[in-house]
């Protein structure tokens, strides 16, 4: 047929993808156990093993549990951790005193995970929200003519005091979530001056939005507001620029890995950081809303699990993530051995 | 307190995002109801209106039930719709002979709706698989030594010759879905030659995965192939690369609006595109499988329906694009109106 | 016709514009109501409603009147307004004293409008024009060997203390006119100290030219120089130069906005601003003169106005702006409607 | 004053435009007299001298006026001038016949220009719409299924037809407005093959828009569509893409300037060209409605005219522009002289 | 002739230089007075006139001569000068004091030239080596090891000391040619501190090679060095790396206009620096060797003058310069006026 | 003296340039013998050495004299000629025939010099003005409309007859030097057809400006046109654009280097040249009136000769040539062997 011999060379690509092993030679990038860091939950009751309903398939766990929990998972290939306190029984105030509690869940956690794994990588979340009475991730003005207005130097000054706790406790990592301007500044001046800088990587949550995924989360770890919402200081979901100069100034104050969370609406982002910041690790957060998403699009029968668990996790390689944390992270640890 | 003169200017980002207002500048581009295009699918029974169930919300329609169905939607502001048959009656072959059959229903859609709505913009699908007997979206080679290979020439030249009836009825635009090498080149080289390519736009599936999201799809369209599966011609979910260059080619080919497809999961591709064709619209298909994982994870309770729908379309905006397909239009085109 | 088989794939455009739709389609960012910012004219006397004849349409108005002029304008979508403050009755000295007092017209405004319009963006400029004895918008030198030497230092920190004091006053975001080196780092170390960075925007006039375009809004501000011109702080108009360094500097020095000015005979300046300060949102300011021009041609029959005020104004949303300063937005508002 | 002391070395700008001629080196480049190309217009009845009167101080002139009209001109310093045709008496017909009738007054005004003024630089305007019947600056496809369809190929053809028949009668430079789709491909090909590739110019309306400024140019040319609009195939006023596109074609088919029209509201696609086509010289038109709204504007009292002509055109200068088609000429001539 | 037809567009380029006007529109910029600075020498004999051998046409002038000498130039366009002392009796020390003796030529000439000709622009050269006992351009460790070591810190606080003495007399510009690391900022910080730094401009011989080109200068300035050469502060030819770096650092040190020197054998650097330095003024000197040598071949008959002075200086335009220093600037305003 | 602890890390640069050896590890490139190509004139008196007064130092050559003229410098190391033909008996036509003639001086010096010197390398200038009667570069049109006018398309065809010639009589190289459009396209198809693709280097003059610096070239080779002057083909001085689009033509159509001519006033150019291919041999010619002014600016004592005909050539090794054509390769065989 005629048609055949006007075929430009130009126009040729599928002769790059004809065979399974040609296709994942398309890929810039594989998953891999290590790019893994599961989040979990440690609360304040030492024997705790409680299920959140709303996070399928996660728990809330107390110090005393966490060789069960976490022990077969290591065997398997885990690799890191990042720990989220939930403080159900502790005094909150305006400052968040608990959160730096050298009797709280999460330093009693990083030591015993620390004697428990040697090799285990430990990283920890740090914000004020689950300690503090008003819920909010920073601190408010007292004397402010407009009520409700953060204190931006103050609040700074305290997520950096909890940060060096966490890594006088023995963390590998601290990731300030709270989205303060000058945090990242704060923390890493605060451990220079203490003599951490060499000792503990800060990772930034650089572009936070204020997304809808993340209810299930705020079930697990009881951090809603008391009043109010986050979208003074978490990011507007539409605003690419001012997530990049997030990155930017974070990059700039002396964050060791950038993130972007939540994950999936945020692939673009992603791919931004990937520009701005090439010479970081790069993080991603499926977030709760994400995981519950879709494990209930695989119930309701759209899709298969695993398929779409790896087409929404690879996506995120694709983008440009080196590291990646998500609820999966114990089924992947099945799936990558297969 | 000391610190609060530590502060530096370059930390501060929150004064851009203090006020719902001040929040909305810090995007680029804002959904409008024009960026909307509804899929819909016309079936052959022309008196149809076939609920479907794993798509929830969207039915087949016949021709005689077009201005039932999409009066009052332009009357809510519905600029377009891209047309997708679903010929249950019809004889296929290798060749896919039903899909310029004059009488079928993507052909008889066009002339009705274009004497229906005159201002409405009408879009098709131009595709093989529903049409031919093996189910797949280009023709085969009939001595080829390995059995089971696409014949490149002739699958293009065969998917320019639908693509001109489609226009020859009258379609705005004609949107071929086939992932052949050269359908690009093919098409709008008949446009040309037979006066139509100032009369027809071409919106190539420029970057079309082969995902695991179009379950749903495949039940409303019966398109399933029937043998083997489509991962030779649909590009490979990380192949980042191949992606960029079938954008570049199809530019290059003469493609008027470029499509990246899935949404969601693709975003940095979107952004790829956005970068690689600065200078053609661009467009991208929330596919039956994510609108469907939307709404399974909706009632499921994870986040409110209206507020993720919103989260994810604006994600589309956000990474770049200007056009985007989706079975939310509906919806939207009522939210955009409040 | 033989002619028609030389066309080649390359020439062909037309196929993207054949439609209204697809026209509609080729922009990428349309014009919207939250993108409109109206500035109006506020004077010292509490019920004055006074036209101005060379600026067609606007008037003076004191605070009394606001809800009686704003009102119905809200009600139609309005977002934001800039508050230019017309003293008439005050006494002005070397200093500008009256730019804070706080019976003055701005912060009286200012106070008025968070009350009655809660919902409504409130910026204020911010100058030294219409407070000094000798019109100029800075101070100067007092031991100066050139008389009539500008003096940089202080005429930073005196539009600081202004700026400070509009945004003590509950100004959303302020918008320093004065165009004196240094101010925008000034104002942000203010805000910082006083802890308001984080509650109110700082907007730069960036890119302020000495136009031809300013004759009505200095007969409605009053703000003509006693002597001299502006021209050793406004930018030439021909400084492409002067102008993105302006803008790159006044990005280092903390602005959350940038805006150039006039706007139509620099639209490429807008353009370099949009590359400059890619993660900024981008506002221009049709200045009285743009306005009054527009008029004066459709008053002589050269267009339609509408047709005309909104390809000025797209013109700008092509170029880069997201934010648009114009006294057509009264008109805006009911065209948008449409 | 301690303020002084924190001003910083980073926000001074100001040192650069403190006189009058560090102010002019701020520019990149100057207007000069042999940047501007006077557009005029040549009726059929040879002893012509019409005023025009929505084109202030314009005429349609017959060709025995051209040495009293021109003469005094080329003595200041005329170096250029585009020519359109006002065929009033000659019967128009679907082909635009009259176009290139050796008898039309365009041929005729060449023949006498370069007998008149051996040095003067002559560009004639190509189109058909002022000699076809219907108005339309291309042919109409005669058996087109959707009547009105324009037919790329033979319109490109004939408009080449028109070119060469102006190169041959002795004209610098040919400068197609008409925006089909290949003319420029067309007419480099058809001067290749008789030998005037390197003779005769070709200037490309290359990004020239459907705007509200042509009025004054229609009522002065009498070019009209008799039906319909031209906003098929003018570029529609948000369309940097299809600009850019346009741009970018037009060079690769052998346009020798570029030219972008009109010019004030699109300085920014005048900036765009200055980077697609940096090795070409870049033309803009200051098209009649321009010229009319300035010269409306001045007597209005909205700004002096000959300051304001002087900022329009050295903002089309700043943007990239290195030659001006402006009906101001005659003026310049005089005030770049003095 | 077969041949004609294989010509292909692509291959055409004459068809854009067939007249000389459409040759000088190839140019992106043109040569005008404006662009022209004149180097002057001023002695302490404040009647002298004395005539430069080496350098043809050009004398020495005393105070009381600058009148007759520059007020012709005036009138036919001169528009701006840089003076150059020439201290034939003053007592030199190590630490140049004369340079800035208030009762020294520069001094005077400034003050004397400001009350002659007020619009003239009165830039200053800035040296030491004129006014030391060694002849060099910086000053000497007392202390060093190593001895005859340029003490970088002092050399730069001295030449801000004589730059600024200029400042306060008047000048419009000062122009540091002695090269020694960090006198910009030393500069720029001491015009901001004493009010100077927005009345002032600030120009940098920022990429000034060891070139063999300054023998007819040493001559008129009589500023050849005691012992030893300049090459360890003035650039090594070759070295490209070097003047990039030069010039970005000038730019980042508050320089407002960027100089190269020589200009034709380092075309290419300027070139560099208009990319480097895309936003600010770009001047060359073609100095007196390059000067000298021109007017050497013209007498020799290799070439006539005026053709040769002008391909010369439009070449440094052609490469990106803005402002030319030049010999022949006399010439060239009488040129420039036929 | 507090200044000195005022330097920034920044303003530091001498650091590199302090020792002679650290001076030249800051170029990037350094000359070399084989860098250097010697242009020598070969007239048709096979026995002739005739000094050309205008050009001191060089004479035109009989073939019989070759050996005694070039034995001694390829024995201090020259490595490559370039051959101009000077027909002084010749009977020249419109087709420039004797071009070609087997029995004419280029031919047989090409044939002499392979065998007088196995490894020297040949190339040949390929022009057709030393041997048509008009004296110009191309051929002209017999039927042209106006008289005088080059036919592109059989000037291309002629120029690669000759250089087809050359290569046949065992030329390394041809250089066409006649700046007809198209001749690279022209000759490379003809090697490629005759099978001397791979065994004939060819060198484009690919950006030839129109230079007042030919004279005395003019004088040793009689090629002064008859009439009229070569500014249509040869190119504007001041069009940088016209020659980055020629180099980037010539690379398209095949040369294997690209070549700038003049060299000094034109090294912006060759970074141009450098840049825009970045991947081929860069050549610039020192022409005859460059060699002739250096000269004469030596013998007027502005300069040292050798100093300066170093820092010329180094200039154009800096600019990015790999490869110069100079009258001063002799005694560069001799500078460089010290
Ligand atoms: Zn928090
Ligand atoms: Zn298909
Ligand atoms: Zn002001
Ligand atoms: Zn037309
Ligand atoms: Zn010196
Ligand atoms: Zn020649």
């Amino acid at each position: 047929m005629a048609a055949d011999n006007t075929m430009e060379i130009s126009s040729i690509l599928q002769g790059g993808y004809q065979h399974p092993l040609s296709r994942s030679w398309q890929a810039r990038r594989h998953l891999t156990k290590s790019m893994l860091m599961y989040p979990i939950f440690i609360t304040d009751d030492p024997d705790a093993s409680v299920d959140i309903p709303s996070l399928p398939g996660q728990s809330r766990w107390g110090v005393n549990r966490l060789d069960e929990f976490l022990g077969p998972l290591v065997k398997k290939g885990l690799t890191s951790v990042i720990l989220f306190g939930v403080p159900l029984n502790c005094v909150k105030d305006e400052r968040g005193t608990p959160a730096d509690d050298p009797t709280g869940p999460v330093i009693l956690a990083v030591r015993k995970l620390r004697a428990l794994f040697p090799e285990l990588y430990i990283a920890c979340d740090v914000c004020l929200c689950e300690y503090t009475s008003h819920g909010h991730c920073g601190l408010f003005a007292a004397d402010a003519d407009t009520p409700g207005t953060l204190d931006q130097g103050p609040s700074a000054a305290r997520i950096a005091e909890v940060a060096l706790a966490y890594a006088r406790a023995g963390a590998h990592c601290v990731a300030p979530s709270d989205m303060m301007d000058g945090r990242i500044r704060a923390i890493k001046r605060a451990f220079i001056d203490a003599g951490f800088a060499n000792r503990c990587t800060l990772m930034s949550y650089a572009a936070k939005f204020a997304s809808a995924l993340y209810g299930p989360f705020r079930d697990a770890a009881g951090s809603a507001p008391a009043f109010g919402n986050r979208k003074c200081y978490q990011l507007p979901p539409q605003a690419k620029g001012l997530a990049r100069r997030a990155i930017q100034r974070d990059v700039a104050e002396g964050a060791d890995i950038i993130m972007v969370k939540p994950a999936l609406p945020y692939l673009d982002v992603i791919q931004d950081a990937a520009q701005l910041a090439p010479d970081h690790p790069l993080a991603c957060y499926q977030v709760s809303g994400e995981y519950a998403m879709v494990v209930a699009g695989a119930r309701a029968g759209v899709y298969d699990l695993r398929v779409m668990a790896f087409e929404t996790v690879e996506s995120m390689v694709r983008a440009g993530c080196t590291l990646i944390l998500t609820y999966f992270t114990p089924q992947f640890l099945d799936w990558l051995s297969e």
